[in-house]
C-alpha cells in the first residue's frame, strides 16, 4: 500500500478503461471499481465475464487502491448467471459442460473469498441469483429502495452457490434464509437490510452521491488497517468458506446433469419463448 | 422421489389416519402433516410421543411427499415436555429414569437434525420449551399472531434442550437469546419474528388458508432440488448440532437427578395444585 | 454457590468496598457488581484497571453470587482504552511495550471468554472501544436511551479486539458489523438493539430502577441452572473465542509497533491538545 493516492490499475495503459468487453474497470480516489457493463442484458454474467471478473479481482487486490467496488451499469445490478451458458453443449456433452461450469464456478467464489482489501456492493438496481449469494461474501452492501434480491434456485431444478447455503443463515437464521434459497421469495431492499444482507438503504434520487461520498471518506482511513481488520473477520472462516464452496459446487454440478433440472430450464426458455 | 403426488403413509392402510394415539398423521398435496393431537393437554408431549413423533419423522423421510409439516390441534401449538413423565419413578430410581429421559431425548432430537427435507412449522397457538427449542431445526416456521414463546428451563432447574444452546444464539445473538433461554421470557410471535426464530407472522383469522395455500404451491417445486438444498444448508453444522445434542442431554441428565431441578419441579406441581 | 445470599466478596474486609483505586466492587441480593469508578475520566481503562477488572472477575466467579454486573459511575459507561497507556514508552521500547499491553489484552479478554456465570452489562451512557467490542461475551446488554457504541479503530491505525471480528459479524452479520469495525460507525442505543448487541433499550428516567428489579429477580432463580445454562451456550465456541483473542492481539501488537498506527494515534493527541 504505498504510491500514489489515484493510479490507474497497473497492467493497463494510462486512461484506457476499456481492457474487458463488458466489464469496465477504474481507479480513482483509492478506490477500484469494477462495473458489470452489459446493460442490455441486465448485466447477466457469461463465461467470459466470469473470468474477467476474476481478472479484475485479483489486479484490485495488488493495486494501490483501499477499497473495491462492485456494481452495475444502467438500471439493473445483476440478473445473475446467463442461462445461454448451458445451451453451448461441448463435444463432451452435458457432463463436461457441467464440470466446466462448476470449475468455473469455484474459481469465481473463491476470488470473493480470498480477496485481502474491504469489498463492498454498490447494489444500483434488481440483483438476481449469484449476485445475490456472492453478497454474503461483501462488506458492505448499499442499495438503492429499488433494488430486489431474488435468488430462484429451486424454480430452475438448481441449488445455493456462493456460500450463501452457509453466510445467510448465518446473517439471518435458518428461518429467513430457506425462503430465499428453497422457496424463491424475492425481498425488497428494505427486507434485506432489516435482515442483514445490506448495510443500509437510499432513495434512488441521491443514491449515487450518498454512497460516493461515504466510500471516499472512507478510502483515506490507514489502508493497513483495513486490509488487516478486514482479514481478522473472515480469517476464522476462511476455511469453511472454502470447504462450502467446494460442496456447493459438487452439488450443482450433479444438478446440472439431471433430468429435473434439464426440464426446469427447458420451461424457463419455452415461457421465455411466448412472450 | 418417484411414484404419485398424493400418497398415504406408506405403512398405514389405505385411508386410515389413527395409527398413533395422540398423533394424526396425513400426507395430501405433496405435504406429510405431523399433527399433535392431544387438545385437552395443550398437546403436551408424553414419552409414547416423542417415540411416536420419530417414527412418524423416519417415515416421512421415506414416503413421496415434498415438504413435512409439524402443528397442534387445537388452541395450542405444544405446551412441550409432559412433566408428568418425570413422576413415574422406575424400579431403577431417579438415576434410571433420568437416564431413559435422555436416551429419549437425544433420539428425538436427532430426528429433526437428519431429516432430509424441508421441514415446516405450523405454529397455531402457545408454544413451550421443546416445541420452542426445537424450531432452531426447521427450514421455515409460520405462525399465528396469538402464538407465544416460552421456555422457562431455569424456572424448573432446567437446561436448554434440542440444540437452542447453539441454534438460538446464532439466529438472534446471545444478548437476546440468553432472556429467553437462561431468563425465561416469553416472546410474542411478532418479536419471535424479529429475531429471526420465525418465518413470517399472520393474522389469526386468515392464518390457515394462507399458510396452507402458501405451501402446496412450495410443494410443487422440483422435490430433489429442495431436498438437496436443504441438506447443504444443514451438512456444513451437522456434526456440530450433534454434539451440541449430545452435551445438551449430557447436562439435563445431570439435572434432572439435582436437588436444584427436583426442589423446582416440586414447586411447579404445588402451585398447580393450588390453582 | 452455598451459603448466605447477600455477602461481601470474600477476600475482602466486611463492610469495604475501596479494595480497588478506580473500581467499586460490591455484592447484594446474590448480584456482585463491578463498577467503574473514574467518572472524571469517562471511566477510561488504564493498565492497572485492566489487572483490577481481571481480578475482580475472577472474585465473582468464585463468590456466592448469582449474577454478576458491569457498569459506570458518572454520565459514561466507559471510553475504553486509555490512550495514555501508550504514551509510557519502557525501556525495552516500542516493541516491548506493545508485547506487554498484548499480554494484558489477551489476559483481560479471557476473563469474560471464561467467565462461568451469567454477566450482565448495565450501560449508563456512552461506551467507546474495548467497553464496546466485549459486549460479545456478555450474556445481557441493557441500556439507557442515551448510550452510544463506537469502535473508532481504523481511524486509530489499529484493529478489532475482545473477539468482537467473531462475535460482530455473528450477532449482526458482516455487512453491519463492518460498519463498526472497519469504518467506525457510531450506533444509537435503538440501533445497538436492533442488530442485537443489546438485549433491551431503557428510558433513562426510569434505567436504573427497571434493570434494577429485574435483575433482582434474576438473581432468585437457581444458580446452577443459569450458571450451567450459560456455560452450554458457551461451550460450543469457547475454543474458537480463544483462538480468535489470540489472533487479534497478535494482529494489535504489530499495529501498535506500526508507523501507520503511531502516525494516527499523534494526530489524535494533536487535535485534542488543540482544543
Amino acid at each position: 500500500a504505498e504510491g500514489g493516492s489515484s493510479t490507474q490499475v497497473a497492467a493497463q495503459p494510462a486512461g484506457s478503461e476499456a481492457t474487458y468487453e463488458t466489464l469496465l474497470v477504474t481507479t480513482e480516489d483509492n478506490i477500484t471499481t469494477i462495473k458489470l457493463n452489459r446493460p442490455t442484458k441486465k448485466n447477466a454474467i457469461t463465461t467470459e465475464m466470469y473470468n474477467d471478473i476474476v481478472a479484475a479481482l485479483e489486479q484490485a487486490a495488488k493495486d494501490d487502491s483501499v477499497l473495491t467496488v462492485f456494481t452495475g451499469a444502467g438500471d439493473f445490478y445483476c440478473s445473475g448467471n446467463d442461462l445461454s451458458n448451458f445451451t453451448k453443449i461441448p463435444e463432451g456433452g452435458v457432463e463436461l459442460m457441467a464440470k466446466q461450469a462448476g470449475d468455473l464456478l469455484r474459481n469465481y467464489v473463491n476470488a470473493y473469498i480470498d480477496f485481502p482489501k474491504p469489498l463492498v456492493a454498490v447494489v444500483n438496481g434488481p440483483a438476481v441469483g449469484i449476485a445475490v449469494t456472492a453478497l454474503g461474501l461483501f462488506d458492505l452492501v448499499y442499495a438503492t429502495e429499488k433494488a430486489t434480491f431474488h435468488t430462484p434456485f429451486s424454480q430452475l431444478g438448481q441449488s445455493p452457490e456462493a456460500c450463501s447455503s452457509y453466510t445467510f443463515p448465518k446473517i439471518m437464521g435458518v428461518a429467513k434464509a430457506s425462503e430465499m434459497l428453497l422457496f424463491n421469495k424475492k425481498l425488497t431492499a428494505t427486507q434485506a437490510c432489516e435482515l442483514g444482507l445490506v448495510t443500509e438503504v437510499f432513495p434512488e434520487s441521491s443514491f449515487q452521491m450518498e454512497v460516493w461520498s461515504r466510500l471516499k471518506a472512507y478510502a483515506k482511513l490507514p489502508p493497513n488497517s483495513l486490509a488487516l481488520s478486514k482479514q481478522l473477520i473472515r480469517s476464522t472462516e476462511k476455511d469453511r468458506l472454502h470447504a462450502v464452496n467446494d460442496a456447493e459446487v459438487e452439488r450443482l454440478v450433479e444438478r446440472w446433469t439431471s433430468d429435473e433440472c434439464f426440464n426446469a430450464i427447458m420451461s424457463f426458455f419455452q415461457a421465455k419463448s411466448k412472450l
